[in-house]
């Protein structure tokens, strides 16, 4: 018996440092013990919601500039592949729509990881159709089935409702990791947001 | 002989995050036999050329109150004294000019740890002469002597260069570490960039 708590992962497909948390996350909290619950969302009308109508990293160049040779470093040191995408941010957009609708079945982490490498370790256009669809085929799921049924009303209000609700959480951008009411923002975090579920409090 | 390539650390008295690096980083850079040279600048500035009249901390309030959880949080991981300041940010403009005076000379790593730790371990107005001048006095160092030429225009001068300077090579924030040209951001990035700077390239 484990006293360890759950932890969340938000995150945004068109997020950089989400796909390193993306990439780690399911390793990681399995070899402490913790379980872990995953929660798409859409940072554009977060970030909207501070005034900003693009990336910041777009909007604060120096920041971008640093942003990607820290993404280089980070995906290095990781063994994880990156390649610098050719437009950023892309649209994830339907991706968090197929991932919505599985966040809570058995396949939601590796199609998060495949559809975050797609995009930034293969420079490949995730907000296409048909690169989801390829995407979700590899896996040995029904793709146009899954695409259609991402695309449904329910489902569509299901992904505004949580983006809303990580707004009303106090999450400012992706990846954000909650433990219990305890916030930890970025994939630098994804350690200690992991210790405290850990120390089951 | 090391190979090991020198370390810059940039910090402003007024950031929350440069105290964590500044009260950690001479140690951590001496266990892995990295020199360390000190540069202190203006922040203000510096934001200012990204459209920012006010820490980042305060244009946006989620930010803000996660990064204070966050310092609590990470002061005692480290346990380093952590104080939620009365008044954020201070002005550091007076420490920085004494810092810009000292940043080479012996007494320089002392009076950071000291004027940090007066502004966020105790909640003390770093903007204060007197304040300033204690933190000399318990130094043993001649304060009236060096609060005044820290306010020559010399040293005036001087200061508002290396702030120009950090601009100029990209800074956008602090802590920020250089090591040859490369950079690392954030009190996070300390550990990496002293394993940069060992590997001696």
């Amino acid at each position: 018996m484990t006293r360890a708590q759950p932890v969340e992962i938000w995150f945004e497909f068109a997020s950089s440092y989400s796909y390193l948390a993306v990439m780690r996350v399911e390793a990681a909290a399995r070899e402490v013990g913790v379980s872990l619950h995953w929660r798409p969302f859409l940072l554009g009308p977060v970030f909207l919601s501070l005034g900003w109508n693009d990336s910041p990293f777009n909007i604060y160049p120096p920041k971008g500039r640093y942003m990607w040779r820290d993404m280089a470093r980070l995906a290095a040191k990781y063994d994880i592949p990156f390649r610098l995408p050719s437009q950023f941010p892309r649209n994830g957009l339907l991706a968090a729509r197929v991932a919505m609708l599985g966040q809570n079945q058995p396949w939601i982490a590796d199609f998060a990881r495949a559809a975050m490498r797609a995009n930034f370790g293969e420079d490949r256009d995730i907000g296409q159709r048909e690169v989801i669809a390829e995407i979700l085929e590899a896996l040995g799921l029904p793709a146009a089935e899954l695409i259609d049924a991402a695309q449904t009303p329910d489902n569509k209000l299901a992904l505004r409702g949580q983006t809303e609700q990580a707004a009303t959480l106090g999450i400012f951008g992706a990846p954000t990791f909650l433990v219990g009411g305890e916030m930890f923002w970025g994939n630098d975090r994804l350690e200690d947001a992991l210790a405290w579920a850990s120390r089951g409090d």
